[in-house]
């Protein structure tokens, strides 16, 4: 297949300076692709904690397996991640293969084999070359670098149009920290490759015990509040290391108020990479924000919005440019969650068309059209029942993407 | 938009000879077609008993809530249908056109308006336009016909791009009796225009009692393991009328062992009617079958089974004719039920691929590719579990979704 055409809803990438105790580099082992690279290392310095949050998919790859192992020591020294071969359902072979490869590393940063993280994205079902990772790993050690982020950040694509990076500085107790992040992914899962993985480093000093649950909360709030197709691939991971270079003075509880402005940093960073990744969303030519109110709770909320955000006639109406409310009102109901017909309400673009059950008297179109030309949407939905609230985002469905995944592979 | 052209999966029109006590008509009323039939009325023996199950989408069409309320009586003697309207999200005045419609038509029978029975599929949010069907009611009426089925199939079309029909003949108690159905629908939502919707009739004799649990377990068996786009109308109802003049002996307990040939030929002629549905998918080229065993149970299997064949990367390999068993297993995987990747397999076409979490050695992809090639695909899943088993049925997503789809209203 022929290189996509980028994102018409792509960013540039920041500037991505130096996280104290990060270095990252990339290399072209020849996994699958021809002329790019598809290898990425980092190590961590030493003392440097872990979280991670993985796939819900019941059938996830040998390196999620090994990650989930290697976790609850909450001790990380270096980072392995392949892109062209995502090692699921390879069964022992493919865990050998990650036993091979996190002792390859071990070997090079002089640590553990469990202090070791892996993630690979690309084809299923067949095993992956490891001995081409085992080559490759000895050069690629030798390059890392503190500014090696950008490389990094270009390694991990698959079918991605763009790279994707976000940065952000806060502090703790006073002390500057600085957070940031890389990931991947355009469908749930690629046309054969697959995959959303994405990587967060910071300098800050904080236990894996703190470390956790901010990130569980921050992906809660992100990544789990996006869609591209619906699929969930059997890959898909968010880790988040945290070297201690900062000096910031110790937190060891995630209510700890000193936490505060760290947690909103991390946040609204983890937000802007699954955002990236919606903005890559295979054949997305449209990012659409589902704002829903007047839910029985929170929770309510979300799967309300994510019922939008995932129904297949939404989207295509958002890639006509059709403001078709009453397929909204459709997905609002098909949720299976508390909603009444008489009391709901539907805007787009901040016009409301529709309120309490039935089309706004004299209802004007004129700028919810010019609205649904924009590359942005928004639709806020008021279920008028009680206080909960819940955003979900996604992408329009286009041609585009039955191209990409609908191709014949070759 | 131009009329679409008749899907490749299309089936032809059986012979409908009449079932005794059912008359059918349609007329041209004007909804919001030109040119064609867009209003059905049937009328029922007195006797005739009626069962019914409806969309839980929690945002219902008027009609449904109306059909909901007349339904305990289990006494039916008309059925009034329109195509272009569907009575969606339209508050107090949709409410009354049902009102209106019903008062019309039970006047013209001579019946309780809670005898009568609405079916209204087409655009959501635009009050239906009751005073037309009124003018055009006693003409249509005036027309009725025990051989009108073929007339009434093709009335209820809106997206569809062929008219939907089944009968099977069948005995209770030795006495031959008929179940006759129509059905349309072609998304679960079409473009702006909506809705599947089915309607069967008997000759034989059935309390209410007895026919509403046959016609839910024939349904749950059939309409409810079929799926275009996953998404769920606001209009979705299949009604079963029994008009009791074929005179067989009588039954009174769903569960009684003269029962069995009628429930059999009933769940058939309801799969048939909800393939014709899937085979007139919006864009479809392929009809999709997959089979689960090794469940944990039953229910597990059948939602297994839907979550494949709802799985957008699933549906746009097969329009691909891309044998891409790895989307099978990730779907599988995202389902949510128990599901252990090492005990799983996967045949396409009657073909293993992959046994017991790898690969099949040696797998040879040749009869596998041309099995993609064909119009009716066969997917095949062992769980490795357990003894439960399970079958939904899906088609392709293919560009002609997105045509159909995402073309802006004019």
């Amino acid at each position: 297949m022929a290189p996509l055409p980028v994102s018409p809803l792509a960013r540039a990438l920041p500037d991505l300076p130096p996280v104290a105790g990060v270095r990252f580099g990339a290399a072209a082992a020849g996994i699958r692709y021809v002329g790019r690279t598809d290898l990425v290392m980092a190590d961590f310095a030493p003392g440097t904690t872990v979280a991670g949050v993985f796939t819900r998919n019941k059938c996830p790859g040998a390196p999620v397996d090994w990650c989930r192992a290697a976790l609850p020591d909450g001790s990380a020294r270096a980072l392995v991640v392949n892109a062209g071969n995502a090692n699921v359902f390879t069964g022992r072979a493919g865990y050998e293969a990650t036993q091979a490869n996190a002792a390859d590393a071990a070997r090079l940063v002089g640590c553990a084999a469990s202090e070791v993280f892996l993630a690979s994205t690309g084809v299923i079902g067949e095993v992956l070359p490891f001995e081409k990772i085992s080559t490759a790993l000895p050069g690629l050690y030798a390059t890392l670098s503190e500014t090696g982020w950008e490389d990094a950040a270009r390694g991990i694509m698959t079918t991605d149009t763009f790279p994707k990076a976000a940065v952000r500085e806060t502090e703790i107790g006073g002390v500057p920290v600085r957070i940031q992040g890389i990931a991947k992914g355009s469908g749930m899962v690629a046309p054969d490759m697959a995959t959303m993985l994405c990587f967060v480093a910071t300098d800050a000093a904080l236990p894996p015990s703190v470390l956790q649950p901010l990130l569980a909360a921050g992906t809660d709030r992100s990544f789990n509040r996006t869609t591209v197709d619906s699929d969930t691939s059997t890959s898909d991971m968010v880790l988040l290391f945290a070297t201690g270079q900062a000096g910031n003075p110790p937190v060891t509880t995630p209510t700890d108020p000193a936490l505060a402005p760290f947690a909103q940093a991390l946040n609204a960073l983890l937000l802007e990479l699954a955002l990236l990744v919606v903005r890559d969303g295979e054949g997305a030519t449209k990012l659409i924000e589902i704002q829903v109110k007047g839910a029985v709770s929170d929770e309510s909320a979300r799967k309300v919005a994510m019922a939008v955000a995932n129904s297949p006639l939404v989207k295509t109406a958002i890639a006509g440019e059709d403001a078709n409310w009453g397929r909204v009102v459709m997905a609002v109901g098909k949720s299976g969650e508390p909603a009444n017909r008489d009391t709901l309400s539907v805007a787009i673009g901040g016009v409301w068309i529709a309120r309490e059950g039935t089309v706004v008297p004299g209802y004007d179109e004129t700028p919810v059209v010019a609205h649904m030309k924009g590359p942005e949407i928004e639709i806020t939905i008021d279920l008028g029942l009680g206080n909960g609230t819940g955003t979900a985002w996604s992408c329009d469905l286009t041609h585009g993407y039955i191209d990409i995944n609908g191709s014949y592979r070759s």
